[in-house]
């Protein structure tokens, strides 16, 4: 089944809202990829007290098995998963280049959706999976897990109770420790969809407006395979908005010092600052100075309590019947801002949006 | 039952090293007191892939049901829970003046024992109880569950790495955000007992020394109900190793910021400071100054992490039959300090130990 | 005198090398601006061992008068200052309308120069100034004191070191307590002109490098006043240099906390930050927070040491005959840099250098 | 001329209100001792305009002539200095043991007194110069200059302000860098006269009470020759004050990280920290930790401008009649407070005072 196929055949599914949970309470999940992050999803649903992971299907059958196995739950490939009338909700983790596919699918058989970031790789094939969300009237989540993070969403609260007044300027920083393999960075869309897709559902959300204008450029600066690649590894994005706010995203692929995750937003009577997440308070006072702990290595371990949160959340609204907070509408958004952050790179243009 | 005839019953039990783990390789526990503390280490142990919570025993039955419920485990007294062979472990979180008969009866019974501070409020008992663990041979930890905070964990393991040289002088800061209720206060033994017995083993860990003198005093500055109540909410404590070293150890029972939990480490070569954790890392840049967060608000929230992994090192141990890292005799001698201390106080002397 | 006449006329004095020390060792100046800014340089000349100011000039006869009182030198107008062969150097500390006119004619006078910033509000008028600079031989330094900053200075001397490797991106942070009189405005040549220069000449500066490409947006958002005199008071501008590095600078005329310049480099090795300065480290912990104090209010307090240190820096150099670090070279290439950005705000462009 | 004789032939001069000001506004001083401490005073007084540093007095010449040199002042005896009637006041920064003598004799002459801690190493002494100072009727100002650090002296407002409600409990932590040399050990006092009596002195400032009961206890832990000198360089002391607050003081002679001068102090209502003062506010964030600078080397860079507003705190009261505020009293308290420490230390007990 390709995403063409599945999005062609699309036939929303009849019927009203979707019913999301089993007489005991407990709403039942496949999982789709049950590598990196698919591990840290099932171990949340694990966790979770209205959730069950019932099925794990991944192309790779030792790491499904593995999994499965490690939470009580099947191996199962697509079909029978999204077959199974009990299952209410899919969790897709597979790689980006399933994501519209499994989306199309699972909506097509009235599953909730939470899908990890992004979409799909071109605003074309996301926007058709939005609209064949929007006609299934199925739940779809985003996985734009910095909105969980604490010190994101503590620093969200802060600016709508009005601490500092109106938002005016937003300063992000966002830095990987380190470049991925470039066979990875080959497929991975580019830094823009890869990695500041993040940055800008963060401008969004954090801002509260829309881009009108976008200007990015950037340098491979850490390793000349990344350019090879046809890749950068080194951006500086700046988002004027519909009502002239500021904003200005840097990032690099690689922090010496670990995974930097931070932004500051001026307000008219103030600023919030949202710092990095340390794994311990020791600070060492030797001669050569006074040192803390570096940020939490990666986002595995700085986002732990988000990936959590987030979908506890997912968990919660699909109870509750109430709205996800990212929805796929989130993720095509950010996505069309790395789309014109890859063309005003590539054109030395800013872009209008 | 009480302590004295659970003492002089005293027989402990035949044969060698308890056999700790059941065939399906769960270890199975029995809990004691289903308040604050005990809901904690019920979920804590619900957690643990390698321990299954069997009883819960409560004198206040809709307490014990509703967490025995939570957990999938069974309502049961002190008898059914000790009489039942598939129960190698018990955790006592119940009311301080039930600690040392409970110890007593589950070591005569052979089970391995998890405490929470202290032993007993009087020195005496608590050595019998010792004595007792001592021959019955069964694993006995306390329940000194910094040991195991993530903060104060690294700094003790950089410590022992000799980051800076040789310890000399330990400033440990302990402030609790509120006095306990006045009836609590009464029967918890005083503040040394209550509060500092913490400060006591966190000195004895720390500085890897014992007590050569100890100083006392303290005040009562936050309400006059701690007065009456013959004791003090605000200590000064200065303690000399027998190799000379330093310890002060300041503490109150009012923070109006929150619950302090800092001490600093200076060495030869440099100092080690552990600070508080705070629950985000937000700041606020505001006219009147530049805000963090307060530190999280109690124990409950500060040491979670650390009760997770007492936990876990408990069923460890019990696992690979290694020895546990907070032993009876490590609540005994932070008692025996919290009873100089207290002598220190009301004399005005200084203590010889 | 205006400027078109000065430089007209000029003609560069002839002979070589200007004779900068009187035979008691001590350089004599004239100072030409008694305002806030000249009264710095007042205090600063008359507490170094080395110099001594002789004239005070300033078209406000009362200030003039004053601060001459105030560190024992004479009031003069500007041909007696020039013409007393006894000064070695004038400090130009008056309005910028003037200090292309003064620069030219005490060059024509033979007497070595310190101006504040900028050269000149019109890149045309700055270059031939720095013309006549060049071809009269005399020493002309620019008071960028930024670089003498000793928290600036000591990062860009680690960087020289080599403590991060090699430099990638330079985040510059740089917002005023609140924006200066409409009337200011609107003669200060904008935003880019009077603000972000000193910005340009630190991103020159710690990045070691020019730009080959710009881009600047900004807005007007604290004060419906600015936009009426035709600036904005927010803006975001993004620098490519010709090695590729990357930089991006975020001002604001207001914020509400006080007087923020912070900028971080990061680098192949890690990143160096440069923090704000507080009057004192107290901090209170307080319910609503842990706060320290805000930054120092405004440049005067910010840059006290700074500007101690820049006119130490010019004495020094006329003293040894060793070249100024801040060369009228440098004001001129900062102007042009504030002359692109206001180009490409306006046009909405990316301007190439 | 000793103290003993200066004390025994005391006349108070005739005469009310010495007179401190010469016609033209400038008070003449006369400075003893031209070391180290004395050239910071020397410099300070040059850059007051109020004052003027008219003689030098030290046993070694070249000391004197070099640094009545630098500021156009001129050498002298004590007996020529004290007998020119132009002179006002005097600066004693002599060596400990000239301290009484040097008092008496100035006070005797009607001269104005700042002097260097301690008064004298003995409290009788003290006590005879505070009487003498007394009975002269002339101002003598010791030089605690902690009370005018910025840090410190803005916290001291802060609590009198009432940020904290009612101040409970201090804790000063007070390191030098290094311990100086075994000879100036030997004739220091010991470390609680020599170091300690600048705590003493922020204990009574900083709480506004006195010492009830007192505990120090120490060790030698940083060079056995320290011991061999009959001294300790690492103490805990402990005061409990007349109205119960609590004080701790932690010191230690080698801080491998620098001069650590902190202290807090919890109050009803939240706690204010006084923290270290930085050279520059860089911070490296590396792979091995995120550093600041260390704290300032030693007490000449840490209290540059309290040495610098302790004079002008001095010039002032002098000019304007007005009380100082670190009387030859708080001098004697300090003292007294040093002579029990070495006692408690001494005899293992606790001291009444």
């Amino acid at each position: 089944m390709t995403a063409a196929t599945a999005c062609g055949r699309l036939e929303p599914r009849a019927g009203g809202k979707p019913q999301h949970q089993q007489e005991n309470g407990m709403i039942e999940f496949a999982l789709f990829g049950a590598g990196r992050i698919g591990k840290i999803h099932a171990a949340n649903l694990a966790r979770h007290p209205g959730a069950k992971l019932k099925y794990v299907v991944d192309r790779h059958a030792p790491s499904a098995e593995a999994l499965a196995h490690a939470h009580g739950a099947q191996v199962a490939d697509v079909e029978r998963a999204l077959g199974d009338p009990a299952i209410t909700a899919v969790v897709i983790a597979s790689s980006t280049d399933t994501h519209a596919d499994l989306i199309v699918a699972a909506a097509n058989a009235g599953k909730a959706v939470f899908c990890e970031k992004p979409v799909d790789l071109t605003v074309e094939r996301s926007r058709v999976c939005a609209d064949v969300v929007r006609r299934s009237g199925v739940t779809c989540m985003i996985g734009f897990q910095r909105r969980f993070d604490p010190t994101f969403a503590a620093l969200k609260a802060r600016v709508e109770r009005g601490e500092i007044g109106a938002p005016e300027m937003l300063v992000v920083t966002s830095r990987d420790p380190g470049a991925p393999p470039v066979d990875y960075i080959r497929s991975s869309g580019g830094i823009f969809k890869d990695m500041l897709i993040h940055d800008f559902d963060v401008f969004r959300w954090i801002l509260g407006d829309e881009a009108q204008t976008l200007h990015a450029t950037g340098s491979c600066l850490t390793d000349p395979a990344v350019h090879d690649a046809g890749d950068i590894d080194s951006t500086a994005v700046t988002i004027r908005t519909r009502r002239g706010l500021l904003c200005q995203i840097n990032t690099s692929r690689r922090a010496a010092y670990g995974y930097d995750q931070r932004f500051e937003l001026l307000g008219s009577h103030g600023m919030l600052q949202a710092g990095n997440v340390r794994p311990t308070e020791v600070s060492a006072w030797l001669a050569a100075g006074i040192a803390t702990d570096v940020p939490e290595p990666f986002f595995l371990e700085r986002y732990r309590h988000a990936y959590a949160a987030e979908i506890a959340h997912f968990v919660d609204a699909l109870r509750d019947g109430t709205p996800v907070r990212t929805t796929i509408d989130d993720g095509l958004a950010a996505l069309e801002l790395a789309e014109a952050a890859m063309t005003s790179w590539k054109t030395g243009r800013v872009i209008e949006l």
